[in-house]
């Protein structure tokens, strides 16, 4: 396994070249995080449909249990039961608006991951780089467990558990765990864990930031250790279900599925489901004892247990939702906790949404209004008058404005409208309204998926390096 | 499916050109002897070691359920089922040695198969063309179920059911089922079924035909129709044995295995079966209640049921040992079918050798003494007199003889000579006298071995053709 040490070192010494300022060591965080056997356990897979773009290189890299689709280029980078997503890229010919400026795209675009070690993190949508607008970039990058790479591209970075960039360039910056990044750009930074931050440039800012007492009960992570918290003992209790999927090559859907709907091969559907039309259940999605209406989607490395969603529900990569009623067009955003508890119960009327990296973890029994907005921690009634507001109360919002640990700054109807707007992009892109000929999305074209099964070298020097691969279509 | 539909037709185009002369066409033989939705529904898959030299290149081919080790490009081309086996390629910076020449090699050898249709067909060894000494050729070729191309470059041919082609260079040729062929090079030529034909070059000539209406028992095809006899009832009732070995990612070896010994996993392994040191059974072996002596051998499609191999036995690709016990060093040929039939019995004493393509099928007990030829077709202790011979007396043979069907012309010591140095060989290779650190082979050098899954596009126009794949080590 000598290479793969190697590699190891090599990809920990270009990080903190990037990380020199702000000073940060990523070696401690890293080495011994995943044990180098456990990098030799696992297949890699890559899908290939009829209608994703395809190519992809892999070389001088381990892939231990990750997942491709689309374009992808990985080299001299360990990937770890990591999903690389490229059914959103852009495509040849396609214009790229960007604030203002129309820019024509000569190559389909391909996600490259260069010199980078990624631990279970989701990489997903196309990147918003204006000056790369055909590459989605992830170079000199430490990113830990079940961290989201949206959209952004990130050189020089390390990347704290459950944490989320989104639309964001990021350049030699720190980000703590949980820490959610909407902000377009952002360089040399350390972001504190537990904040919730999101720019719309001039338009608005949204902030939160949980409290780190708390936060250290849900996830935390210290130099030399491994991370830790309710976050990861959740997960864990459930990491059995999924040994049986991965260790079968053809799996039946154990029953049958409507029309329009889409549930991946490698997720567990636990009995008692029911599954409606045009719902989509990607790859590592957890379902158990649960409805999901139509065009209701659950994404990567969602769990969704004794749960009710009405329909055109969003529950975004990461999300957790347990013992929980969810309306019509309720959004779930990254990575949040939703946990009513078997003793009192959660309802969320419908059009709310529940901001990424929300934590609702219930003493009580809550109810959350129609068209809310939801964010930071909730524990009881008292936490929902702090915590939630109408959206019409925030769209009549003009200027600085706070609530507990939130701030808001500029105008309120453009935030609204902004993630409206995403949202049914989401549902969209998803195939929620697809009538089974039009506004066809991922729910359609990834119920017929071949996967290709790659594995590293099994012993000696090269132990866990993946001979180099290159697939053309 | 058009493009299969296409690729099968540009291959059947292609192989007739050939086969011009002799007039012959494919076709009938060939179109719906596997339905073309068949061939979408099977993983192919390749092998990664430490040992084997490494380089792969599929393209515009389909693949269904064939296994590829070495070097190996595949063009044009649809492998139903077939091994491609390139552990025993020449390698760069070798001499090899050809009557006298000495010719040494700029690159490792890689199997190149173009424009060709292989059906469960065995691909293995090395090219014996001097011509081509870095590649082994397969192209404008249909081989059908449980062909045997073995060391042999074939350029326009039409191989039968369970024939051999075998250290022969082939072009434009119709190979009748069951024959086998050993005779470095043929043109345009129709072989007919049953043919065993080995010749030496000046030094000797060995020729069996198998009576037609017997063999047709066993095996026979014609145009239009599918394979049909008793050699295909006979695997066709142990395929369910397989299905579970081809759908789990990571088989668990069933029970411990003793040092330098080595079980394929792609190889079924029935109750009440032991397993001696340096034992080596190949992919798409099959083994029940068997007892392996140390140093025995069972190659791809090989069937080993209720038999005792006591050690140092070569069972060649495709042979069948049921209800036998077979003493040391005893040799069993290519596709022979031995079955001594449960109330009866079968034994062959100490360093005897069952001629490729035998078979004895018993109506009564049969004892076969020590170091024996043994050929053509046997049922009864009366044929043994007929169609075996002691290898003392055919040492002793110069010139013309023959008894039955079976003629022999030349030096009876050469032949006997080449055939045990050739023995002893396959025994070196595949590792039956490892000492735990010299004279390692075959058995020792794929007990580590990482398999890799591809799979074809699952709609479309291009269902069941594989994306272009390129591997590098």
């Amino acid at each position: 396994m000598k290479k793969l040490n190697d590699l190891m070192e090599k990809i920990i010494q270009r990080v903190n070249i990037n990380l020199r300022e702000p000073l940060f060591d990523v070696g401690p965080y890293v080495r011994n995080i995943v044990s180098l056997n456990q990098l030799t356990k696992f297949y890699a897979f890559y899908g290939i449909t009829s209608y994703h773009c395809l190519n992809f290189h892999f070389s001088r890299s381990n892939l231990a249990g990750s997942y491709f689709l689309g374009k992808c280029n990985v080299s001299d980078s360990i990937l770890y039961k990591s999903d690389i997503r490229g059914d959103e890229l852009k495509r040849k010919g396609e214009i790229f608006h960007f604030e203002g400026l129309d820019i024509p795209l000569y190559e389909d675009e391909t996600i490259r991951i260069k010199d980078s070690f990624l631990i279970k993190t989701l990489v997903h949508n196309n990147s918003h780089d204006p000056e790369n607008p055909e590459e989605f970039i992830i170079q000199n990058t430490v990113s830990t467990h079940y961290a989201n790479i949206h959209g952004s591209n990130v050189e020089g970075c390390f990347l704290g558990p459950f944490s989320t960039v989104d639309l964001t360039i990021l350049h030699d910056c720190v980000i703590g765990a949980f820490a959610y990044l909407q902000i377009k750009e952002l360089d040399h930074l350390e972001v504190p864990a537990g904040t919730i931050w999101i720019s719309g440039g001039d338009q608005f800012e949204f902030r939160y930031q949980h409290d780190p007492d708390i936060l250290k009960e849900y996830i935390r992570f210290k130099a030399g250790g491994k991370p830790q918290g309710m976050f990861l003992e959740f997960v864990k209790q459930r990491k059995e279900d999924f040994l049986r999927v991965f260790d079968v090559v053809n799996l039946e859907t154990p029953f049958s599925i409507p029309s329009g709907a889409s549930l991946n091969r490698y997720a567990v559907i636990k009995p008692k489901t029911r599954i409606s039309q045009n719902v989509l259940v990607a790859q590592r999605a957890y379902i158990e004892n649960s409805f999901m209406g139509i065009g209701a989607n659950a994404q990567e490395n969602c769990y969704i247990i004794n749960s009710r969603l009405e329909g055109y529900n969003v529950t975004a990569h990461g999300a957790k939702i347990i013992d929980a009623e969810l309306g019509e067009k309720v959004f779930v955003g990254f990575n949040s906790f939703l946990n009513g508890n078997r003793d009192y119960g959660l309802r969320i009327a419908e059009k709310s949404i529940v901001m990424p990296h929300t934590i609702i973890d219930l003493t009580e029994p809550v109810n959350i209004g129609a068209s809310h907005l939801v964010w930071g921690c909730i524990r009881n009634q008292a936490d929902v008058a702090q915590n939630t507001m109408a959206l019409s109360e925030l769209a009549s919002i003009s200027g600085k404005f706070s609530r507990g640990r939130m701030k808001f700054e500029g105008n309120g109807e453009q935030f609204i409208k902004g993630f409206q707007h995403r949202i049914e992009h989401i549902l969209e892109a998803n195939g929620a309204y697809c009538d089974g000929r039009n506004m066809k999305g991922h729910a359609q074209s990834t119920q017929n998926i071949s996967y290709n099964l790659i594995q590293p070298y099994p012993e000696g020097d090269l132990k866990g390096i993946f001979p180099r691969i290159d697939i053309f279509p």
